[in-house]
């Protein structure tokens, strides 16, 4: 069927129209995702307000930890009651304290064309973070490298769908642990002028992400405007710890939006029901997020969460399950619920290379987190094994998936449809439409042509290597990264960026642990 | 991460439960799947008017060509305009013919346990057919077999999600074409006591089944029960051929269903646009609708389409591209504004070999059939390579990821929910719930875990033998075939089915051309 379907019959000059389409690559970013499919909302309004009570519940009844002693004092003086180290929040100064999160706000970059706005129908992709392995550009499972993190850095930077360079898109093992988030932070403000993320690893890295936010922006641009977002992750079940409400309040303080990400592992550490989990994660995301406005009324915040289901025969998170897409679905209508941004996983794979198992998981959760209506859509490339290791080359198939995705949730396009109409009786019954001119003029934009995936007939496939899709999409990351163009950093800003650096390596000891965030 | 998560901690007895849900494994056929989750539906109301009267315009103004003598005369009786071979349908006509297609139907199998219905929110999963090559247990790209063919009517059969048999899944390439529908015929019906598929290769071979058919379920039943469905496949653009009507006539006269499904390369056979495309596609399903009701009013006919998107670089279909998924949610919406069950195309793969490419494309496609609300959901397995090949390895991959969507589709279940949130002050902050008894007595309904997805440690993989999920996935059908079961026919009716064949292929001449339908 493929070998024996007809090749476009070109119009004078088609051939090398296509040739320049072959060769010509677009690196300009998308906007951010406006969508526009009707959202998939699996609960009814009874429903949803069923886990908004099981919710409420939890945090008036059984409460939330808060390991830390200014959280505990912060809550005292907010009016909850706090025994110990448990919180009790009482419903309604839970309520009071979320309504004034913003609904949606624009996230700015260094450069002002690759602003984003995220809430409502706005949505961004966002590149993993977080492994502590890659697999290279040789498929090479490895520790990565300061270069290594440069090299993701600069392909975030130019995979159009991709709204953000992150920050320890992979854990460069070649500098000291308590020096890293600089350099970390240094690397996405350079190589890339879209969006980045702020080191959350402890409270005073936050500091340091924040002054270096504050140099690159200035200090009044970050009073009226989120120029980062950090991830404060819970220790679920209703668990918040030191580190992360150190740096939540570090970000926020400054006005700065952190996801406050309840860490699930559905059936571990919530219980065996995809409606119950989503109870129990509601209320701990509730309790972040009110907590955020303690720290600073009218902050911006966003209620998020990782999400893995735990398989019952080996005790392993895993990826693309039906349970996932069903929280996601759910998780945002009580986002919705509440009117704040939400923050999901996407293309997660736990497969250790990049086979089929890791397509079938990426796309399940791409398509459910696109129909749940999720707008801070983190770990949107890279991701395989479970996070432990971030892949080059399903970084850059991911993020060609997400530009799918992007054109996908946009829904159909009429612009042209009486003028696309008029060609059917031109064409007529029997007919073809490849060298009608609306043809010529629409194909390069009426239907998405994927670089990365193989279309060809298998007698061509062959006689071009039988390459497998990692092998293509290999050479096509060192093909990106051969025509990278930094967008240079302002020459004053990038002295002053290397000064505070350079001052905080000589503060800060060498110290040797490992400390992630997910 | 993933090896650092605790092991589940079970009750005396849980490793040797752990060790029977790992050893014994459930053949029984999942009911039919009723969509419980909301349908994307990505026109509104005047959108769908407007398809409907472009299709409608394109019927009455450019009309549609039936290259068969005997259609041509029906529709002359029926009232069209005829000019040649072109045939010019009134709308009001084809709103009044098509008014008496049943919007749901119970499809019958020979174990009447694994009937299925059809319509509304009642869908089925079906095996794809008609692949020229396979890739077998070793796989190796080769022609197929009778065996081949028996091989994957006897995973059919043992997959839980696949809801039939279908019929020449592969080409068996050591019998005579001309005799070939007989024998696949019968394999169908042997391995398998699912429903199954009508050869349409030709008006006799159509006949021929129909015979069958009687033999195995008796003229009288068949009458007034759907016992098989023929696919009758549309020359796009506005053309339908003798074959093909002449098959449609052998079904629809015996009251059996055909997919009436246009063959829509987007772009090469119609308009460069999403909305225009659906709109041609419409008008070429509503024409072959409306035919089967000339043949006989009230019969059961499906709306069909094949659908992929061209891509104008190398002019070779695509699966899995934005424009796919959308034309589907479009194609629902028609379909249900009409009141007729609709066909699709599911996990469809362009890619050579089942790589990450062929994940994702069947990943993205059965997620958008699913949210489509498709009733007939064909190619539901084994198809990659455009369906040149039809792949062992992701034959049953697909087949376990319909059983995910399966589950998906359902929704959440609520039914122990006030149960599973009792746990929540039972375990407290900081605590786990592999313990608790909700969870001891709910893991394995709670969370589906995929069989054929690796989630181990890298360390466990390495140790297993680093096995990618081709590997996995044949060993697994290997496994499978070895506890294959034969539901016996009867040996009277298997008898008559014999005799039925061996006389059929003395009197049909061993002829050699090579004939598919998809």
């Amino acid at each position: 069927m493929t070998d024996t379907l007809a090749r476009p019959r070109a119009r004078s000059g088609g051939r090398s129209a296509r040739r320049t389409l072959r060769t010509t690559r677009d690196f300009t970013m998308l906007p951010g995702l406006t969508r526009a499919i009707p959202l998939c909302e699996v609960m009814d309004g009874a429903q949803v307000e069923k886990i908004d009570a099981a919710s409420m519940d939890i945090l008036e009844n059984v409460g939330v930890v808060f390991r830390d002693p200014i959280a505990l004092e912060d809550w005292k003086q907010a009016g909850a009651k706090v025994e110990g180290e448990r919180v009790y929040l009482d419903r309604g100064l839970v309520r009071d304290l979320i309504a004034t999160i913003p609904s949606d706000f624009t996230y700015s970059a260094r450069n002002p064309a690759k602003n984003v706005r995220l809430g409502g129908p706005h949505s961004i992709f966002v590149p993993m973070t977080g492994a502590p392995f890659l697999r290279d550009l040789d498929d090479v499972r490895r520790n990565p490298t300061l270069d290594d993190l440069a090299m993701f850095h600069k392909l975030a930077h130019m995979m159009p769908a991709l709204h953000s360079s992150a920050h320890h898109i992979v854990e460069p093992y070649d500098h000291p642990i308590s020096q890293r988030h600089l350099r970390i932070t240094y690397s996405s403000m350079k190589h890339s002028d879209k969006t980045f993320m702020a080191m959350t690893t402890s409270p005073k890295n936050a500091e340091d992400v924040m002054a270096m936010c504050a140099i690159l922006f200035g200090e009044d641009f970050m009073e009226q405007n989120p120029v980062t977002t950090g991830n404060c992750n819970g220790n679920s079940p209703l668990v918040w710890d030191e580190t992360m409400l150190g740096a939540m309040r570090a970000l926020c303080k400054r006005n700065q939006p952190v996801l406050c990400s309840p860490f699930v592992l559905g059936g571990a550490n919530t219980p065996a029901s995809v409606p119950a989990s989503v109870a129990q994660l509601n209320a701990e995301a509730l309790s972040a997020l009110a907590y955020t406005q303690v720290i600073r009324r009218g902050c911006p915040a966003i209620y998020g969460h990782y999400l893995s289901t735990v398989s019952m025969k080996s005790g392993a998170p895993m990826a693309g399950t039906p349970e996932i897409s069903l929280m996601n679905f759910m998780i945002g209508q009580m986002a919705r619920h509440y009117g704040v941004p939400w923050r999901t996983s996407n293309t997660l794979g736990g497969a250790k290379t990049f086979d089929a198992q890791a397509g079938y998981e990426s796309a399940t959760t791409l398509s459910a987190v696109l129909h749940a209506g999720a707008n801070y859509i983190w770990h949107s490339a890279g991701w395989n094994e479970a996070g432990m290791h971030c892949s080059v080359a399903k970084f850059v198939v991911d993020a060609e998936q997400c530009a799918m995705g992007h054109r996908m949730a946009q829904g159909p396009q009429w612009g042209d449809f009486d003028q696309a109409l008029s060609a059917v009786p031109d064409v007529g019954p029997g007919g073809h439409y490849l060298g009608h001119p609306h043809t010529q003029d629409n194909f390069q934009t009426a239907f998405f042509m994927p670089e990365l995936f193989d279309n060809n007939s298998i007698e061509q496939w062959v006689a071009e290597g039988s390459k497998e899709i990692t092998q293509r999409a290999l050479e096509h990351a060192r093909k990106l990264l051969s025509e990278y163009q930094e967008p240079k950093l302002d020459v004053a800003k990038d002295e002053e960026l290397r000064d505070f650096i350079a001052r905080r390596e000589r503060e800060i000891p060498a110290a040797d642990e490992l400390n992630q965030d997910y």
